[in-house]
């Protein structure tokens, strides 16, 4: 696990992430909920959806894209569904605001569902289906992607979003299984991260407006991500992108802006999440104590020829999360040189 | 559609099933509901999953593997979830009990949560995530799968199951929107199916025990199915184990009985159903216009070359339900066969 990168502790992630989202505008109590979930998903692994995130973040507040003060309300509610109107806040704050409803809800009434609309990109889908885990509840997450790379199974027009989904689940002596995952066979993300470094994607990725393989990844934009098991990803991008964009009245197919291309307008992202008491059930030890046998019972099974260990669902982002907390948070000099950058343009002291 | 099979109407072959359970044991009135939900799969094009397994379903009951007279009762009851307890009777009575509760419990809380365990082989997945569409809601149901097929990612034990989920959502003019997957490339239906017809899999749909493709049918047992998305859909079929089997204390892992090879054992299946009433967020009317834009926003979009009509998951099932039940359910003559000997050994009236 260790790397040549610099180490950061988390903790000054977070104080830098809030003194940068403080300096644009966001009240001091929101900029440290903001920067600490930010922080969060660094210390689990998301390194493409942490900190590396805050000059986007940064620059559409600035741009207006996103309100800073936001009043962040219930527009629909039953004893265990809400719906919440984020009146365009960053998406952590309305995510945040949302699950906890959704668990309030569940501790009521054994499920809690929380809708939102006009929200905005919210970082890793763990970081909210892991809230309800410390109160004995499996949490479910779904969101609409922040720009639309798939088109429906046989088209050619990018009318859907890797639009991710997250379900955890708690153990008792074992990490949490947690399910994070986006039904296309690549995140954009790793296209990029290929295009940088000159390497070609693999055959089933992408496809290009012919429908062949496309691997050069610097012409991905000539192309289309594929979708996991064929009609079947397309069909779970499209439930998705109901159940957390339409049913809120959140933006969905043509609806859905671009937000990094399109800094100054607002998205209306939605999202949704759900809370399960184990309660209902049985006793959350009894559950806990199954579900680490599951995991042992995989864990322990037999592997392929060559497969040196099966891993669990969050497994490995649960092990980047022990090291990272431990030994920091790998800072790589691109990154480095980003937050440097908000630190002079927002004449804020650097990262420590 | 018009297929050289004979063409019997879903009442008749649902008057026939009710005979048949009649005189394994049920109820009238359970062998009725039964019947008809049989069906019902066989009308929207479910043929692996309707009237076909009768002769298995029937087998169990005399095998004792199944309770004909099950006193289905909740045994855990919160405002907004539950759990049934099946007591081994049909999976169709035990699901439709609990989507009813559901839907009760959406209608009094906004979501409704009905958890089921020592239940049986239901059918498919969409006769009861479509329960909740007429009461302007959205339907999501989870099951453990009938037997082991699939391992956990790099692994060489059969594990978990096709475990299926559905998701329906309700539109105005247009059919709804089912998704009816499993999470493997291929279903194991579809690998008899080439096995009988003598034809080779393609790969991709399973792999043998060193990890290589296994594209002969005939050696199905001597491999394993492949996951859609790699060790995503392994994720889902945890996950989906989970929330239908291990969390209402049914089967999952070694505990799965093969419904088929142990026929006198009770198989402790577990499933789940959520209702969402779709009124927390909008009014469904208006919900039900938006789902139809998305629709078409879909099937008119831009195709690839060579590609006819894009299809919405549940389309052409839909398209099938609407041809058999103007013109009746395809009766291959196999099938008709196997239904024959049920009539003699229950000594019953046979289809007409």
């Amino acid at each position: 696990m260790i790397t040549t990168d610099t180490r950061i502790p988390a903790a000054r992630l977070a104080a830098f992430a809030a003194r940068a989202l403080v300096a644009a505008g966001l009240p001091a109590a929101d900029a440290e909920i903001v920067a600490s979930l930010m922080a969060e998903a660094d210390l689990r692994g998301s390194d493409t959806h942490g900190v590396i995130r805050l000059p986007i973040y940064l620059r559409r507040i600035r741009a207006g894209g996103v309100n800073a003060r936001p009043n962040i309300r219930v527009i629909g509610d039953r004893p265990s569904a809400a719906l919440i109107d984020g009146d365009n806040g960053m998406g952590h704050l309305v995510m945040r605001r949302a699950t906890q409803i959704a668990i309030d809800k569940a501790k009521a009434t054994g499920i809690g569902w929380g809708g939102a609309r006009m929200s905005n990109h919210a970082g890793p889908a763990a970081l909210y289906a892991m809230l309800p885990l410390d109160h004995d509840m499996i949490g479910i997450y779904f969101a609409v992607g922040s720009n639309n790379h798939l088109p429906p199974w046989g088209g050619a027009e990018t009318l859907l979003g890797t639009n991710p989904m997250c379900v955890a689940v708690p153990a008792r002596d074992e990490p949490a299984i947690v399910l994070d995952m986006a039904p296309t066979v690549a995140a954009y993300g790793k296209v990029r991260l290929k295009a940088q470094r000159g390497e070609q994607m693999p055959v089933g990725w992408m496809i290009d407006r012919d429908g062949k393989p496309l691997t050069d990844p610097k012409r991905a934009d000539e192309g289309y991500l594929l979708p996991i098991g064929d009609y079947k990803g397309y069909g779970l991008s499209l439930i998705i992108g109901i159940l957390a964009g339409a049913l809120n009245r959140a933006a969905l197919g043509r609806d859905v802006v671009d937000f990094v291309k399109e800094t100054g307008k607002a998205t209306n992202t939605g999202h949704a999440i759900a809370a399960i008491a184990i309660d209902t059930f049985m006793p959350p030890a009894d559950f806990k104590h199954a579900i680490d046998g599951v995991i042992r019972d995989i864990r322990n099974s037999q592997r392929l020829p060559g497969v040196a260990r099966i891993f669990l669902p969050g497994e490995q982002s649960h092990t980047k999360y022990l090291d990272r907390r431990a030994h920091g948070v790998p800072m790589p000099k691109a990154l480095r040189a980003s937050l440097d950058a908000v630190a002079r343009e927002f004449n804020i002291a650097p990262l420590e």
